[in-house]
C-alpha cells in the first residue's frame, strides 16, 4: 500500500477526549477514529490488525476445536429473553418493529444460539457440536472511557458447545482453554495473560477468564506465581488458597488486569428455558450440556497496544502488525522525481517484496521530512523498518530497523530477506 | 467436510411460512435458518456462500476501483441524520443510549461516512478517494417476505467515492459500472442483470440499478433489446427513448426483477450538508463531489438461488458454490464400516481431493439410502457429484455426475482432476 493515498493520516496529538492509551495511540496511528465513546470505525489499518486477530481465532475454532463457524443476526425478538429471564438485562439496546414486536440488539447469542440449535439436534448422534461466530456485539454502557476496552459496538468470536452430558462438556472445555491460550500467545498476549478463576454465577462453581496485565485494566486479579493462574478479584475472598496448587492466597499478588476472553459452563441453564434436549441409544430423553467461549476482537487489539508500546507509539507482534515492512523512501533534494534514483531504487523493492508476497506499506510521501516520517512509522509501529535514500542506493544497500531494536543496520536485499524469513 | 458432522440439515418439505423460493431452498438446504421474517442465520453451508460473495466484491473494490476497505459502526447518532434531514426516513430503527441520547441503526452510511472523511480530506491531494466496507445494515421493512430479497438485517457492501469535481467523479462512475458488471459476471448473474436507468432523486437525473430479471423480483423493469440496458418502471413514463440507444420506448419488454446493486451520484448532496470541502492547488476552496455504490449481498445470494434452481433444488455456480465437489459414498450392504473396501475407497479420494486444495463436502452418513443421499446432493446443489459405491469401486472408477447435467459417467480420479481443472 502507498501510503500517499492510505486513508487514515496520522495526528501529532492525540484527541482531549480520548483519556485511554490505546484509544490515544490508535486513534494517532490512523488506526480507528472515534464515532462517540465506545463506538469507532476501523480504517484500513486498524482493520488489517482486525483481520489478522480474527484470523488467528478462527484457525484455532475450526482446526483445534473442530468448531463450525455460522452468522447470527444483531436484532432478538425480546421473548426469546423473556423465556431466560435476561430481559432486564441493563446493558441491552432496545427497539422496536414498525410491524410491531420488541426487539433488543445482541450483546451474547445464547438466545439465538439455542433456538437455532434446537431445530438440528435430537438424538446422540448429533453431539457433541460446537458453532461460533465473529460478528457484532451491542452493549449500552453507561460510561465507555477505556477506549478498545470497553466498547458500545464490537466485534466479538462466540463460541457455544452442546453435549451430551457433563463429561463430554469437561472434556471440550479443557480443549478450549488451551485453544485460549494458543490465540493470546499468537496475537502476542501470551506474557501477559493469565487463566483466571472467576465466577460461575448461580449454577456452576467456577468460570475462567483470561486477563491480560496492564495498568490499564478494569478488573483486579490476584497472581499466583506458583502456578501461573489468576483469581479474579470478584471471589477472592471465598478463597484461602490457590485453587489450582494449593498455594495460600496471602502469596498471591494483585494486579490490574483486562479481561480479553473468557469461558463458561452453562450445564443446562439455557437448553432448559428452551427445551433443547436429546434422545439417547436408549431412547431416553436428556437435556443438552452446553458452554459459551467469548473473546472480544476490539479488546484484544486495545489489550496488545496497552501492552505492546513505547514513548513513540506502538510495537505490534508481527502475527497481527498490519503490514510487515514498512518501506521509507527519502527523496534526493533538488531532483525531480523522475531523475531521482532512490525513487526508482524505492519503487523496485516494494514491487519485489509484493512479488514474493510480503506485505508491505510503502511511505512514498513527497511532502514529509524524514523526520516526520521516521515518527509516523515508531507511531504506526509496523515490525520492519526500511529506508531507501541516496546514501542507501549509492552503497547498493537497504537501512533496516527493527521497531524494536534502537539501531539500524545497512544490509543487502538478499539478506534482509533472509532475515524476515527467519521470523515469518 | 465431513456432512455426517455439518451444522444445518436438509428439510424434505419448505417451512409453510416461508412463501418466497430463494427461502425455501435455502432453509431446505440447510444454508440459512429464520429468526422472525426478514431476519435469518446463515448456517456453515450459507456462510460459505456469503464469504465467496463477498471475496468477488472485495477483488473489484480493491482491484479494480482502488478504495480502501474500513469498517464503520451500526449505530448511528441521530443529530447527523438531522443535518442530512434524513431523520424521518421511514425504514430506521430507533435506540437509546443509557446515558442519553439518540441513535439508530444504519440502513446506509453518508451520516457516518462523510464525517469520517472530513477529518482526512483537506486538500486536493486527497482525492480521488474510494472507501468501502462489507457490514451489516438494519431496514426497518413494515413487511418481509422474499427471504432473502428484501431483509430486516442484512450484509451489505457499500462504497462511497469523493472527488475534485464532477469530471472525475464520472469517469469513476463508469468504472464502477464496469466493476459491477464483472461482480455479477462473476457471481453467475451475467446472462440476467441489466444496467438499469433509474431516478436520480431531486438532484441528478438517473441513477443507475442493476436488477436481475426474475419472476420473484419485486420491482419492474423494460428491457431494451437492442442494446441490453433497462429502465426503472418508477421512470419509465417520463421517457419517449431509450437514453442509450435512443429506440423507441414502445419497443422495450417488460419484466419482474430484482435489484441486486446500485450506483447513485450524490453530487454535493451530503458534503455540504457537513461541511466536507477540500483546497485546490490555487488556494481555493470547493464541496467534495460524491458518489454511492451498493450491493446486498444477501440479495445477491437470493436472486442467484432464484435464478439458478431445478425442481430438486439449487444449482450453484462454481465461482460461489460452498463446495466444489459432493462427494457420496453408498456404503456396502452388510458389510461392517471396517470391512468395507467402499469407506477405505472414498476416505482416501476424500484426502486426496482436500490435498489437493479442493473444497469438498463429504456425504460420510451411515444412517441415509442412496435415495437420500442423491436427493439431498441435488437439494444442495454443488456442482460435481461424485459417487463411491461398491461398483465404482470394483471398476476402480469413480462415478461422476455435474449438477446442471442429466447423466453421470464413470472415469478414473485422474480424468476427474482434469476435468476439475479445466473448470477451475
Amino acid at each position: 500500500m502507498r501510503q500517499s493515498i492510505l486513508f487514515g493520516k496520522t495526528l501529532r496529538k492525540g484527541p482531549k477526549d480520548e483519556i485511554s492509551k490505546n484509544a490515544n495511540l490508535l486513534v494517532r496511528g490512523g488506526f480507528v477514529a472515534k464515532e462517540i465513546a465506545g463506538i469507532y470505525s476501523f480504517l484500513p489499518l486498524g482493520l488489517r490488525v482486525l483481520d489478522k486477530i480474527a484470523r488467528i481465532i478462527r484457525g484455532e475454532m475450526n482446526d483445534v476445536l473442530g468448531a463450525q463457524e455460522i452468522l447470527m443476526p444483531a436484532l432478538h425478538p425480546i421473548e426469546n429473553y423473556q423465556k431466560t429471564g435476561r430481559e432486564k438485562i441493563d446493558v441491552l439496546f432496545h427497539t422496536e418493529l414498525a410491524s410491531g414486536g420488541k426487539l433488543v440488539l445482541g450483546q451474547s447469542h445464547e438466545e439465538i444460539v439455542v433456538p437455532l440449535a434446537k431445530h438440528f439436534i435430537s438424538s446422540y448422534r448429533d453431539l457433541p457440536l460446537g458453532l461460533y461466530q465473529i460478528q457484532t456485539k451491542f452493549r449500552n454502557e453507561l460510561r465507555a472511557k477505556s477506549g478498545m476496552l470497553r466498547g458500545r459496538e464490537f466485534m466479538m468470536k462466540d463460541l457455544y458447545s452442546f453435549h451430551a452430558d457433563e463429561n463430554d462438556f469437561e472434556k471440550y472445555y479443557e480443549r478450549a482453554k488451551i485453544a485460549y491460550k494458543d490465540i493470546f500467545e499468537k496475537a502476542g498476549l501470551g506474557g501477559q495473560t493469565y487463566l483466571t478463576f472467576a465466577s460461575g454465577g448461580t449454577f456452576s462453581k467456577y468460570s475462567h477468564e483470561f486477563q491480560t496485565i496492564t495498568e490499564a485494566g478494569e478488573d483486579t486479579i490476584y497472581l499466583c506465581k506458583e502456578c501461573k493462574i489468576a483469581i479474579n478479584d470478584e471471589i477472592i475472598g471465598e478463597q484461602k488458597n490457590c485453587p489450582q496448587c494449593n498455594a495460600p492466597i496471602a502469596k498471591l499478588l494483585q494486579e490490574k488486569a483486562i479481561e480479553v476472553g473468557n469461558i463458561f459452563p452453562l450445564k443446562t441453564r439455557f437448553s432448559d428455558a428452551f427445551g433443547l434436549s436429546y434422545i439417547d441409544k436408549s431412547g431416553q430423553t436428556h437435556p443438552v450440556v452446553m458452554g459459551c467461549y467469548g473473546i472480544g476482537l476490539g479488546r484484544v487489539l486495545g489489550a496488545i497496544v496497552e501492552v505492546h508500546n513505547d514513548k513513540n507509539g506502538i510495537i505490534w507482534p508481527e502475527s497481527v502488525a498490519p503490514y510487515k515492512v514498512h518501506l521509507i523512501e527519502l527523496r534526493t533534494k533538488n531532483l525531480e522525481l523522475s531523475d531521482d534514483p532512490v525513487r526508482g531504487a524505492a519503487e523496485k523493492l516494494y514491487n519485489h517484496l509484493l512479488a514474493k508476497g510480503i506485505e508491505v506499506l510503502y511511505d512514498d510521501r513527497d511532502d514529509k521530512t524524514a523526520g516526520e516520517k521516521f515518527t509516523d512509522a515508531d507511531l504506526i509501529g509496523i515490525p520492519w523498518r526500511v529506508v531507501i535514500s541516496e546514501k542507501t542506493v549509492q552503497r547498493n544497500a537497504i537501512e533496516v530497523k527493527k521497531r524494536d531494536s534502537p539501531g539500524s543496520e545497512l544490509m543487502s536485499v538478499v539478506s534482509f530477506l533472509q532475515n524476515l524469513k527467519v521470523k515469518m
